[in-house]
């Protein structure tokens, strides 16, 4: 049988993802190896390398089969040389990826960075449900993004398109934020965002059954300002509106200018589905323009962790596609 | 010689701009026809057929020097099919234009939205520079955009991309828009938000030399609002504060997400130059993530209103190049 895999890889700060794919988007085998990141990670792409060979023959399948790799890596990345200035959570600096992967491997390597890959990763195979002008939202720890335009990721003039997460929803006043400016929308409406408006309430609320979740080890989630909000208390649900507002008017302003087909939502606070999506598609459709709002369709991720190495598989095979036109 | 031309055809309401620009874009010829609008606008594409051949005629040059057409209207437009749903301005509604001037000239055509074509020509021949990711903000009796992605227009789903004139820049009671919605950057920085913001003030106001402006035939105009501001006129300078300010966070929004080599601003607002970029680029570098901000320069649109026909032109030339592929 003549049908062509490609590997994902999804490197992260404790573990890489790593799966087989067909070109036909199935998911052959998916593993992970724990990321090694001593030495300032100078292990990892041999560690890669060898677990691919693993796995082959674990399969019993040639390496022939493998067209080529698509790695998604977190970082300042040169995305035309597969080049990361620096990963802080890896330990590289100024490590030429690509390059040694390519030479670990034998293989073409296409690297860009993880919320990218999770975007192509979910217009291919997952919500976005091939989609080819698609925003893709990550609401985890972080906010950050990832935008396809007719089929193809946005990168912009040095590699920072997408990076929605620092996008300001409150101009003046709002919270700090990592980046170094003050109330970006990943004050609001990542998990660090809602368990610190959660926090910042409990006084106000003195009645809010968040106290308890106040009290436990770990302190609020966003878990919890979810669970309390299907139980009518007052604070989760202010918290709910006030996240559902930022997000809504934010995507609203966004997709005036890049006029999306599909808007996904992922990350862990997307697992709130509908709860989540309700208040965000409302301010959504109050802020957009009516022909933007009617091209538009809203979903929740669905492949999950998996979004990475399915995004690596694509963008392997495009790279493949078109290096031999 | 065997070089080529092609001729942009730049659509307004009351005058059709054209040109003949060589495929290394040196304008070769440029004039004007009335816009006959009567008939529900069903002789335009005769008089520019004819308009074409005359002008080709007195040139003495046959008409295979002549490669294609790229033609900018206003409206809703399908942009595959080059297909005008309805333009107010021109009265056409469900008019085949590529089809029909096709017909006309027995050339190629492409046609596109004007702002679109507009940010591209600056990209090839104006103050964008050949810069392939730009975003280029056009300030005229509204707000209008172009966004430029790795050398391509971006259309998005139903070829809304680029309005960024709809970006709420104020959520709760802004000013009515003529979108139906309220608080757009349109009624803010374009020139009839600039005299709104001037004609609300003159009561707080009672010493503003823009008292003078207001009691002349047509009121107070942008113009004369950059002009009070030379004079350091306090209601003057509170509008320019208060336009550069929104802009400038617009627009560090915007780039955030897309991440644009260039930054172009156009339109009849535009022409006050530094006295509005400083405050836009101001605003703009408070609110832009770091490299974002590196990445991105500005510059006033250098083609004024041949921008449209530099870029009918070029996408003319790139349709050409790929059909040939």
């Amino acid at each position: 049988m003549n049908e062509k895999w490609y590997a994902g890889v999804d490197l992260g700060g404790t573990t890489i993802k790593m799966a087989f794919i067909s070109e036909y988007g199935e998911l052959i085998k998916k593993w992970e190896i724990p990321t090694d990141t001593s030495d300032q990670g100078k292990n990892i792409t041999k560690d890669i390398g060898k677990s691919i060979d693993e796995m082959l023959d674990a399969l019993q399948v040639s390496k022939e089969k493998l067209n080529g790799i698509g790695m998604g890596a977190p970082g300042f990345i040169d995305l035309s040389r597969g080049f990361i200035y620096k990963a802080v959570n890896i330990g590289w600096v100024n490590f030429p990826l690509k390059e040694r992967l390519e030479m670990e491997t034998g293989l073409p390597v296409i690297v860009d960075n993880d919320a990218n890959l999770a975007a192509v990763g979910e217009m291919w195979r997952g919500a976005g449900d091939g989609a080819k002008d698609l925003l893709c939202v990550t609401l985890g720890t972080g906010v950050g993004g990832g935008i396809v335009a007719n089929g193809k990721i946005l990168h912009g003039t040095n590699g920072m398109a997408g990076e929605i997460g620092h996008i300001t929803a409150i101009a003046e006043g709002g919270a700090p934020c990592n980046c170094g400016k003050t109330g970006c929308i990943e004050t609001i409406a990542s998990a660090t965002g809602i368990s610190r408006l959660a926090n910042e309430g409990l006084d106000a609320h003195p009645d809010s059954i968040l106290h308890a979740a106040a009290a436990k080890e770990g302190g609020i989630t966003s878990k919890d300002v979810f669970e309390a909000c299907e139980q009518n208390d007052e604070l989760a649900l202010s918290i709910l509106a006030e996240v559902g507002y930022h997000l809504g008017l934010m995507i609203a302003n966004l997709s005036n200018a890049i006029n999306p087909g599909k808007i996904v939502l992922g990350g862990g606070v997307s697992k709130a589905g509908d709860q989540l999506l309700k208040p965000v598609k409302a301010n959504f459709e109050k802020f957009a323009l009516p022909r933007v709002k009617e091209g538009a369709e809203f979903a929740i991720a669905t492949l999950g962790n998996d979004a990475g190495v399915f995004g690596g598989a694509w963008m392997a095979k495009r790279s493949c596609e078109e290096t031999k036109m």
